[in-house]
């Protein structure tokens, strides 16, 4: 007789339990990419560990170059074994002062009639995902003894500032982790009704750019009018990387873009995304992407090009008459199909090279590059996990693209050959990366008992 | 018989004490435009209120809603009475890692044979030049007990802030400082061995924009590819502010600039300035400029426009996916001939609004509006310092064109109908507004030893 009932029962009762618990993981402020904050990455990375091992867990911090990847193990010879991945890292908090509460004092807010959510940073993204995943396990083992599959946990604690060490540590521990499928929690649901399998993801190039021009800051008043100006240098190839027609126009940009099928188009259509709904609530109305194409097309399965962030001079308080040495920008790329990445990357410099006036110099720092991704529709875990979510919510799940880039997925197919199943419970309006990041309650309970479907599931 | 050579004497021989003067009044911090430096600030001027007052001024300290204005008052019934200007406050040092020293403990260096400068914020620009004013005094005085004309002072505290409280100070105490004459001691030479008297401005409009798209900072693998990303908006207004022959594009920018005469293109040539020597000096070879126009042109008698600083986004360490919902930008306008700053603003403004797309809005904050001034030719006092100057350096004194702007001078113009000498002894690698700050130790004594001439000849 399945002991689903009594695991769903267990998670229902659980969820204040199952809250407090994630609260105090979110009150870690584990920022991966501000070295201050080493320590509490450190940490949150222990509790994990330490939460894993007390579900029967074989489980370890295991070094990188930078912060520590959380590993867990609990075979089940002759069950099908799954590698489940997630992140503990979080991004960083700023602007600090448009956060309604403390970013790492978690709150529980009444949103609506009914409708709760977590406030923190991390809340969704991923503490709170990968929580919907040990909560699952947690009942599982409550009510059974067990799990009805092998699972081994990596959860890194880089995915905030690209990953740059997973690639090598998954080649390292290449037996250890090959399994028959990967699992991941860190995508979202099509709309708070209606889950969702993501099947494709978008990769990405991150790149960024320092244009010197003079040797020193210079008056401007002195030599305005003569001395080259790195600011204006960088906000020419800016305003030249796309076009008014919303395309980028960097040489070969689109090479492997593939065009949507007809079918794909109905698909799109099918789901009615208005810019109203989906821009609206972000406080715009209208899309400034590629002339031409469907709102769906432009944020899932289009590559884009945007700057993360742009600076150079004097930025304080009143004035000063500068012309600033250098001006520097972060900007990144969201590649789809079969776009490669490392072209990409040399395409764009060479797109800021042959810009650069005379006097102006160009220096890039890398920070990653993955290819896009693609789940095969007929994977058969794909389609047990789709029936699992459907039930569980009482709306068929859709198969979605993501705008978004995971790039271990491209490793784990790249180095271990293995697919991933990627289901999350994230919500469009969760602001993650933004001040005031949440997490549906709805998201958090209802993901516990998906996965506690899914992993019945996958042992049939 | 002329007291002129032991007044020169007796500035030789203190040399030393007035270079230890200079140092006790580098050494306080008043940054004007950082309101953590206001008490830094007023310790400044109270200093040179003391120092003002031990040569016998009436001096005091006179509040404004800014930094005081040190004030003091010599008057000498029967000669003529001149006004002089000058600033205590001093431009922020950021940079702060690329100063070679603390840019608040002067250090003086040998950088060739017989070549001393005096390193620190301030040491020239505007600290330095008006101590070698009041060293004339203080030798005069000594020499003579008296001073050989009336002699008001005033050094304000908001000039590196665009004196914005300077008009109306000047307005409310204009029978107190209408003079036959005002000195400024803010320029520069034309270069170490040809001293300068300055005999037109560069006026200056000062803006600053923030651009928001999205009413949050966005996750740009979410919104990417339809969300309006308010950098690209600034980038794109910035580069469309210059066309390809580096002249500035909003409508009537260029109402009210003259064309050089046939004689005036003749002086600049026989200056031989050239791009090798002035841009040289910078680590630059070209000049990016108006092209068809020569360099001094460019520098001295043409408006221009430069982004001062830039910012939006994420810029620490690493990366982050962001869409910012804003972007700023600092802008200046150096303007020359009958260029209205107001006009000019209000253009600006409306070239800005014109290219936001649907949904980006802009704002501005005006950090000042001053237009340009020339000085008559044939004016008495210019000529009795030229010959002055002239006498002092072993070198025909010249006449030329500032590229910087003193706005105090149209003030003194308009609020009390007087013209305005503006000699100094700044020179083009004195890193003014730029870390490591000089001063030539021969500016700063033969400076004193010109004012001190120069105070004789304009009794006469």
């Amino acid at each position: 007789m399945s002991k689903l009932p009594a695991i769903l029962s267990r998670l229902d009762a659980d969820l204040d339990a199952s809250l407090a618990r994630l609260s105090t993981w979110l009150e870690i402020p584990s920022i991966s990419t501000d070295s201050a904050y080493a320590g509490d990455s450190r940490r949150a990375a222990d509790w994990l560990r330490a939460d894993l091992q007390s579900l029967g867990f074989e489980a370890s911090l295991r070094e990188t170059p930078g912060h520590p990847v959380v590993f867990g193990h609990r075979p089940k010879p002759g069950a099908p074994h799954v590698l489940f991945y997630g992140h503990y890292d979080v991004q960083p908090v700023d602007p600090l002062n448009l956060w309604e509460s403390d970013p790492f004092k978690p709150v529980i807010r009444e949103i609506e009639p009914g409708r709760k959510i977590i406030v923190a940073r991390g809340a969704c993204d991923d503490k709170g995902q990968v929580m919907t995943f040990v909560e699952a396990m947690r009942a599982t083992l409550a009510e059974t003894g067990d799990l009805p599959i092998g699972i081994t946990v990596i959860v890194e604690g880089e995915e905030e500032s690209g990953s740059v060490n997973l690639p090598a540590f998954v080649k390292a521990n290449a037996a250890e982790l090959k399994a028959d499928l990967a699992l991941v929690c860190d995508t979202g649901m099509w709309d708070r009704q209606t889950p969702a399998i993501t099947a494709s993801l978008r990769g990405m190039v991150y790149q960024e750019v320092t244009i010197t021009c003079a040797d020193r800051d210079l008056h401007s008043g002195l030599f305005g009018g003569a001395a080259g100006n790195p600011i204006h240098v960088l906000a020419r190839i800016i305003a030249e990387l796309k076009d008014a027609e919303g395309r980028i126009t960097i040489p070969g940009f689109y090479d492997g873009v593939e065009e949507p099928s007809a079918q794909q188009k109905l698909d799109w259509a099918e789901l009615g995304l208005t810019e109203t709904e989906f821009l609206g609530q972000i406080g715009l109305k209208a899309s400034v992407g590629e002339k031409g194409r469907m709102l769906i097309e432009q944020i899932q399965s289009r590559p884009t090009c945007d700057v993360n962030g742009i600076w150079g001079g004097y930025t304080g308080e009143g004035t000063k008459t500068v012309i600033a040495a250098k001006a520097h920008a972060k900007i990144s790329f969201r590649l789809v199909g079969e776009q490669d990445p490392e072209k990409i990357a040399a395409a764009f410099q060479a797109f800021v090279r042959e810009r650069l006036p005379a006097d102006a110099t160009a220096e890039f720092i890398a920070h990653g590059a993955s290819p896009a991704i693609a789940v095969p529709p007929e994977l058969p875990a794909l389609l047990k996990a789709q029936a699992a979510l459907s039930e569980e919510w009482g709306r068929k799940a859709v198969s979605i693209g993501s705008g978004g880039s995971v790039p271990v997925v491209g490793d784990f197919k790249r180095l271990l050959g293995m697919d991933t199943l990627l289901v999350g419970f994230g919500l469009d309006d969760d602001r993650l990366h933004s001040p005031n990041e949440k997490y549906d309650l709805s998201s958090f309970h209802k993901g516990q008992r998906s996965w506690a479907r899914i992993l019945q599931a996958l042992a049939s």
